[in-house]
């Protein structure tokens, strides 16, 4: 049984070095695993900065409207999580600073591939100290 | 620097007896934490189940109002990141079965008390093998 | 210039003597007030409360789907303050003890009728003592 | 090329002897189709009601978690058409009496497969006559 | 029986052509119709859009504040089928390209003037090819 | 008992002469009160200028994350009073001019201290008098 939820949940949560180990050995697994970190104050900055680097280390097919569409939404939903409520940050004065992970592969019992889209940080006005944290999953079949 | 939601999130991904220790070694550390399980189609049975728990372990005083409050905004904020839009389960016709972990203490560089709360498992139809796994971390000052 | 915000939230704040006075003064000015009080932990509770009670005073004609829904929307809108977020109570183990007014006339600058209705009253979970207050107000053309 | 949501929104809006037409020239193209019709006052009927439809007309494979998903996507956003706003029915005191129809195949210039949902029918309180029109439109990669 | 949401959604679905004639006709019975295009990634340009060619083809009276309050409800209820959970474009990395329409008349059995609004079209990042369609409807006394 | 949301709201609806008087008596009582205005079509215009008041005025220590976090929540409690669904303002094309009020203190029978923000004015497009009134009530716990 394959938990790819958890898998990105605890990337995000590592040390840089557990972190190395652990997509080292779950590659071999066969999963596609691709991380990274975006600051911002808007909600398309976080987006793009997924869709982009999941893209580079070929997580989708970018020329797959369908691909494009499932990871898409596997996003939209992790962002409920840091969210809250509104998909809404500059406007509502709160900035985040935030990890994310992409684990695409085989999930549970269910045939085909599936994506996790982790994010993990703190939120928080734009006054420093003045922060908590964050976290936010979003899975979907692709 | 303590990460309440980090641990929060750590303890519900864990097995039983990563977890054990986990506890064992924060308790020490000056924390409070609680873990519990529960299975429904109905926020409200999962808001419960959160509140009397951390109540008969003392994470809040069953008396005040205001941690009252505090906690019940942390277990509304998790269940952003579980429902991931509409607060609601069997409306939607989907079923949870949830672990729960929730965290009362010192958090990054903030004085006084927080309390973090994490909801990690599966969410599906009520059908045999049609789930996949969901999570939501909530954060509040107590 | 004629606020029927304002009134029909001083209505629901006022004491039953204060209420009575300026119900009398204010009806004689053409405008059309209602007032009454529900408790619940069903959201339909309340819209039929508003609606029942806003039919019996002539606030809307009875027989006009264009008043039933002008009036419906304006009671959708006093609920949004209430329940900010989620248009749930139960669900979310909370239930309200409110006072509500309906207010129906000419409306600062803007000719012809319009309808406000405010809700006042307090919410919390099903615990004694434990609440504090809460306010909506919804205002629509008719 | 294909557009599967146009002809989802044409198909309910048609004459009983138009939609029979329709259905037979489009299944000869290979797209597959069902229609339904539901009355209720509660979501999870409504998405049981097209789910099940379209599993016996076999536009979804019913051992296949990730068809279900999905298809249970595209419904819950076609829901967004009809509530607009919050997914409630009997909460918000109303009911609906509505046609689905649910279309599968080619979309556009994308290869693979999508699954658009339409609904259509009236939507009010439960009184006679009380009642507007009401649409609601979902697409998926299925 | 006047179904205007049926109307106005198969005036945005039908062909040039086609909806010359139906405009013709329908405007013959005592309708008020109107058509338009707007592509964006920001939904006050649909809003603006939609206003003022329905001003300008006197859809509403311009200078009535009730009227464009009817019809601002009735787009903002159309934007929730396009938008299918938070009204957002730009800030959630897509872009619309939609024909709209706006029908005013008597509708169904109640007496009086509704409208209704209805948008479609498609949604998607801004990449060519990378859409699928979209459509919504919001109807409204006015 | 103390009802710090009927005074907040009493506040912003009366005279600029009455609210001297209340704000003078019941600052003697031991409550903090703050009040302003602002116009905009934008939320964080809003939030920042309720917050920034209420630092300068010493409702809220500017050094505590805790005190900070209480407040901003109430703010946005009182904003959905305000926006009645989608926290925009600008990308719904419509702007507000606001009074706000602030009131921290106990309250009702809770010990310890909560926070009162409530948020009075008009809304409307960019036209002139074409606005109604609108009211936000939010109350946290600090």
């Amino acid at each position: 049984m394959k938990r790819i939820g958890r898998l990105a949940t605890l990337l995000v949560l590592a040390s840089e070095e557990e972190r190395e180990k652990m997509m080292e050995k779950r590659k071999k697994e066969g999963l596609r695993i691709c991380i990274g970190k975006v600051g911002t104050m808007h909600a398309e900055k976080i987006i793009s900065a997924v869709m982009t680097a999941a893209k580079r280390e070929e997580i989708w097919n970018g020329e797959s409207f369908k691909e494009e569409h499932a990871l898409y939404a596997a996003i939209m939903e992790s962002l409920h999580g840091i969210c809250r409520g509104q998909l809404i940050f500059n406007e509502a004065l709160r900035t985040v600073g935030l990890t994310f992970s992409i684990v695409r592969g085989q999930m549970l019992e269910a045939p085909g591939d599936w994506v996790a889209v982790c994010l993990y940080g703190t939120i928080g006005p734009p006054i420093k100290g003045f922060e908590h944290e964050v976290l936010g999953l979003g899975i979907n079949h692709i």
